[in-house]
């Protein structure tokens, strides 16, 4: 799974109907606990997320088991909302 | 998912039988809301989508799901043309 | 998927028996109509296509959909030779 | 698979309940046998691996067979605690 | 697939046991035929390869597909030991 920072939210009317229902938010991934990676991965919300909130995301096939839909046509899913992270790196 | 812009479209007569009938787009991944990733990205569109559009494409075994066909040898699909995005970024 | 050119082969004796009768092509991936991506691709091939060829290669499970063997250890597949691509990008 | 050092743990109370009971530890992937890839990877951790531990990962599909629940929607595992590593490369 | 070169043997005492009896291999991936990519790989080895030899791996399902187990917790494995690559590059 990746750390990665809700930034925003993305609408679509023409879509497949198996999508129908999902939230989707627009995220960056982190890098370290400051800097995040360029490029910006649209994933459905299961939890509840937010704008600025920091969740965990999976990829893949795990997306789609996260929203308990085998055949959604999803391939990112936030899975958590983290509450905190602790990290122990060589200065 | 990622947001892609729709550039082009691809064509192949000696092509895998599985894809006969699919549309096949040619498409560049937004890094952010301004410029797009270097790279082409072929997807099969069951949206509708053309040139110019933003869309969401999915990838891997979601796509298969997209074109509801288990079986289709594809790897990458347009699920949605994007109506809108909002993005809060700290400036 | 992405569109590749075919610069070569490459032949295994010692390998998975899975592989047998399989073609097995090196190629290297598009960035745009003009320049290809560092980094060599093994692809099987299953519409006869050769050295110099424009290609579309899939990856993943939709890869041993195209060679029609679920259990096939490739994760990398030719799927069709192209004919024409049209691209518009902003000047 | 990738050789990646534990650097800490990550905690999510608002989460997928199908995450309940997996330990989540934070991880950077080693590019070489001294320095690590910049970002961090989240994984579910099953075979007791602590801070500072180098491990075995492994993602996707194969990452949901080693918790034993294929529906878990982790795309991360730790799979193993590296007791050696033996690497012989042209000076 | 990519092709790769075994460069090293990584051993773990404490690991999901599904991966007893399988042989670990640590490789580096070609860019080209001269120069190799930055980053380790380890990948099951199911045709015998030693330090130095040229492979083809393969990843996600495809690497369980190869050895055998879709439950084996794995998402590389060696497929081939290569006999000769043949590349045609425009100088």
């Amino acid at each position: 799974m990746e750390i990665a920072r809700v930034i925003g939210n993305v609408w679509a009317t023409k879509k497949d109907q198996k999508l129908n229902g999902l939230k989707l938010l627009v995220l960056k991934v982190l890098v370290d606990k400051e800097r995040e990676k360029e490029g910006l991965i649209v994933a459905s919300d299961i939890v509840g997320a937010g704008v600025g909130d920091l969740v965990l995301i999976s990829k893949g096939g795990s997306a789609r088991r996260a929203v308990g839909n085998i055949d959604a046509p999803i391939d990112a899913a936030v899975i958590g909302i983290v509450d905190s992270i602790e990290v122990f790196e060589d200065e």
